[in-house]
């Protein structure tokens, strides 16, 4: 039996509700917070309807503040009235060692996958927990249209956006991404993630690997286009990020991709805010259809 | 002679640049940090006009950061035109004995004021430096209208920008504020504060009291009007923050004053950026006349 989220604190925001909250996970097993912004559209008429929800997955070094905090999406999500959500980027507390050695893998870095590999297997189980536990949690819990989901995400949640999307195409309606890592099979952030979540032996991580689910395509998974937003001053563009060969793989399969590259953007909050409204538009068309 | 204030960072944000920077800051003795925006007007026509300046004054706690990465205020300042500054909230290095003992006084706590008691006097003078020191120095590396300079703030930053703006008239030509310390000589942070920088005389603290400076007024040194919002929800609207004696002092002035209670409003930057456009559009108008 699911014991009740906590309600951690709660701010008005743009006429709607900004929330955090904290609940046991059955599948991290562990404790694991979530921010929740509802829009005004649900919070004035709560004997009503219900509203789309829109996921967004962080990235490195991350929690489930960062988004509501930097990105200033609740100003538009509260006229389009879209409900958005924030999870934490990994397990708190699972105390694997050397999980807090490095700002790329364990706490803060938890790939939105489940590990299969002893000892992170135990606890960084993000895709389960994000697909099976808080996503009904949340129709459960809040006024949520179950059928109208979308997700999107930056860097490392990018990936994870990306390679959730593709896994569970019935869970999701809509996607984007923010500077993802789009072929994290090729780049070291990923290399090290899945070599010490997956284990060596690589013909597992294409499994996870958004180039190489898209790759063995050969119909749109999301006939209503991807969208990505890239900046050419993002140091991290050419060694980690590779959305050139997301694109190959998006035209082979069939899959309409809006890439877009913006000269003099970094891979920072200020290039996420400045992009983030078309994201919203995105999900927000999508989501309505 | 000065020497020229180092760039830390920049970051494209809305079409414009974000920018940090440090100085060796004279009045104060010490390197201080100070960030802004510039909206797309400056940067794509570098060799051209200039544009309105906006300083916003952080509160408690707060640093040249906080504004820029929490309010969502560049979207709109983009559009309008408007250049955003914010400098830090106290002096950094100073060492003075218990500057790091509360967060109420001290470290992040300087109040915008030029201490006078020993050993705060030495290096607290965030007054002199905003005003004499930070404000000429823009004027002389970034393309900004010198004349046409608004503040606003936040709290203690709120206290900053009504005192200010009504000590310095001929600096400011706009003034608003987000749930300000309105009368800082009748509450406990303002109290403390003042005891501590200006001494035990409380016959010179009104000279840096919003309500206690408006109250010996009889003209209206902003009659374009003074914009306040606060959060009915705020847990320090009572005891620290009275916008009420403000809002007295300002009839009897005859100050044209639109103070804003809200409903469900706290105290944190999620009510702040609900309301910010309608700040930023008070400041475009005012130093646009």
């Amino acid at each position: 039996m699911n014991t009740a989220p906590e309600l951690l604190s709660e701010h008005a925001c743009f006429g709607g509700v900004q929330r955090f909250y904290q609940h046991t996970a059955r599948s991290i097993g562990l404790p694991m917070k979530y921010s929740v912004f509802l829009p005004p559209q649900i919070v004035i008429d709560d004997a009503g309807g219900k509203v789309p929800a829109l996921i967004y997955l962080a990235g490195l070094t991350c929690n489930e503040e960062t988004f509501m905090t930097k990105a200033g999406a609740q100003r538009l999500a509260a006229t389009l009235g879209l409900a958005l959500i924030a999870p934490d980027t990994s397990p708190r507390g699972a105390n694997v060692p050397g999980e807090s050695d490095g700002w790329d893998m364990g706490l803060g870095a938890g790939f939105y996958l489940d590990a299969v590999q002893a000892p992170w297997s135990k606890n960084y189980r993000m895709e389960t927990y994000i697909t099976s536990e808080l996503l009904p949690l949340l129709s459960a819990t809040l006024p949520l249209h179950a059928g109208r989901t979308g997700i999107f995400g930056h860097s490392m949640g990018g990936h994870g956006a990306l390679t959730l999307a593709l896994r569970h195409p019935t869970l999701f309606k809509s996607v984007s991404a923010f500077a993802p890592i789009c072929a994290p099979s090729q780049c070291p952030w990923g290399r090290k993630a899945f070599g010490g979540y997956l284990g060596a032996d690589e013909s597992a991580w294409a499994a996870h690997d958004a180039t190489a689910l898209m790759a063995r395509l050969d119909t749109a998974p999301y006939p209503g286009g991807i969208l990505i937003d890239q900046g050419l001053a993002d140091k991290f563009l050419e060694e980690q990020l590779q959305p050139h060969l997301f694109e190959a793989a998006c035209a082979q399969a069939g899959q309409p991709l809006t890439l877009r590259r913006h000269a003099g953007y970094d891979h920072g909050y200020y290039f996420i805010a400045t992009f983030m409204a078309d994201h919203l538009k995105h999900h927000a068309r999508q989501l309505a259809a």
